[in-house]
């Protein structure tokens, strides 16, 4: 198909340089999209292309659904990302939600409001990042929309999952006694945006937490894992920072939580970026959002199923950073004294 | 609920006049929205309020799955439609292509991307006008998103319906000598929206078209009834016209259409509006946008079928307008002399 001659005005155009999506069309554009991602699967019966795809739900299972989206200015800066990042990322946020489900994820809808200005080239690499995680994460792109932006990009992706009904993570569910672990590392997102924003130089290290706010690879392996062992109590993912998860956590399950900040697993180059500037790293790393790690309470008599857990977990660490507690608060534990957990973050 | 006590400084500034969603943050708008709508049925597993939602997906039938969006100065003026007018229409537009694969919708996902100054009033607006077709056509709203919009309102709506594999509707599928039909009447989208950009006055039953730009209805009880009675060979609705909608099928089928201005079912209020500026109204209903009904084609054998389709579309007109040809051309008759139809609504 693309080393077809070019036979309508719109394939022309896109041919030439800086080329936007306004001299390409709708139509054009999404035969372009489809181009760029893997064929669908026996189960996708109606692909893109009709008023509404068809697929065959999941047998024997539920179904997770959830919505996410960036918006240009909010989540995220054309400066800071490139159309790659932002493609990779409006997925990576949905595949959290459905992994904090102890969900696997399936098929995808992509929502695109696009600004005329925008370039065929940006739109290719945007579809490429997405369709990067989409392959990594085995998720079909089943259809979308798009439409004409009069001021930002929005990129809104809807995704489903399966989960058996015993499998089900929810935020409710954590005991006292129970420990907290956590996924990876953390900080990252918040000091690698800092350190975009700030243009400092001279602080080594940043690259790979950088990296890591710009593509964030959600932990939708350990999800299906925590999910299929049914070793966690309450799970939920750090999309608004792990305090904000934290407290979410104990809010639904009627609990306290404990965190020990020397435990808390913070990223390199982060730790590095905020003790720098002379905050404290446990703290900063804690209150800062866009980690998209799992965040997960498991009862003392499940903890051996743990290894089974980090088994599947392909060398991503599973840290114990604290214990759930009866007393409804949730508290830091710094040098042995407590304090309250720092605020979360706020994206509104 | 509503009627409790304010304890939290949100709660207490959405009391004040002219209070915005800026006033109340993420969390007390979606508690704000939950309120609004009925409560879950029981095949919604996890509703609003956790990492994402979880349903049982539709027994011994497929998935649906569809995403449409609007965009303020794209889809929608606020001076022309109501915050209500505009929560229902988000939702329609997804309806009528669940409808159009001869699905019946079940459970919508709503994603919310809020100018900071858009007031709380203006957000229960919304909701109400979205609950109000979800409540009519029997939707769960299952879960969503919020954000903060740095220039326009966006809504982006997703939607699931179930439908049996052997009643699926699809573009594909219609033969030379099938009847063609449409549901309700066309042109009022149009119409009422160039009504409202003109400002004119004294054109008389304007009204009754401008409420179907407004707030169309979807037909999504005979889309559903088309789907079980296995009467249409193909199906689409008409988001982007009617004349868009006969090339699409014609297309995906492989055929040609020839259409009958004559037998066109043109809203009163549009034709009027059409012929007083000099227009064939034929030809401007047929290339407007916005009617959200359906079209479709019957083959001969099956035409007796129509009748229990009528029975069940509760006094909604379905009108043949012309048939299926096995030249690959899109034929508008008018005064016995055939023209190209022409071209359907652009929007990108």
């Amino acid at each position: 198909m693309r080393h077809a001659p070019l036979n309508t005005p719109a394939e022309r155009a896109a041919t030439e340089p800086g080329a936007t999506v306004a001299d390409l069309g709708e139509r054009a554009i999404i035969a372009r999209i489809r181009e760029r991602l893997p064929s669908d699967p026996a189960w996708a019966v109606v692909g893109i292309g009709d008023d509404a795809a068809v697929i065959e739900p999941p047998r024997g299972a539920l179904e997770v659904l959830t919505t996410d989206g960036l918006v240009e200015g909010i989540h995220f800066d054309r400066r800071f990302s490139r159309p790659s990042d932002i493609g990779w990322k409006a997925l990576a946020v949905n595949v959290s939600d459905v992994a904090a489900m102890g969900g696997a994820p399936r098929a995808a809808l992509l929502s695109l409001v696009l600004p005329p200005s925008f370039t065929i080239d940006a739109l290719d690499e945007l579809i490429d990042g997405f369709a990067a995680l989409a392959r990594e994460a085995r998720i079909t792109l089943a259809g979308g929309n798009i439409t004409r932006s009069p001021g930002p990009l929005v990129i809104d992706v809807t995704l489903t999952g399966s989960v058996r009904r015993r499998d089900l993570l929810r935020r409710a569910g954590a005991q006292p006694g129970d420990g907290v672990f956590v996924t990876g590392s953390v900080g990252a997102g918040l000091a690698g945006l800092e350190w975009l924003r700030s243009a400092e130089s001279g602080i080594e290290g940043m690259d790979a937490s950088v990296e890591r706010y710009r593509r964030p690879m959600p932990r939708f392996r350990i999800g299906a894992v925590l999910g299929r062992a049914r070793v966690a109590s309450a799970c939920m993912d750090l999309s608004d920072g792990l305090a904000d998860a934290a407290r979410q956590i104990t809010d639904a399950s009627h609990v306290g939580i404990r965190i020990a900040a020397e435990s808390l697993p913070v990223d390199d180059g982060a730790r590095n970026w905020f003790e720098t500037h002379g905050r404290d790293a446990a703290a900063a790393a804690a209150s800062g959002g866009d980690d998209y790690e799992l965040l997960f309470t498991v009862p003392r008599k499940r903890a051996g199923r743990l290894r089974h857990v980090r088994q599947h977990a392909r060398g991503v660490p599973i840290t114990r950073i604290g214990e759930i507690t009866s007393e409804r608060d949730a508290v830091l534990v710094r040098d042995g004294k407590p304090e309250p957990l720092p605020p979360g973050f706020v994206h509104f």
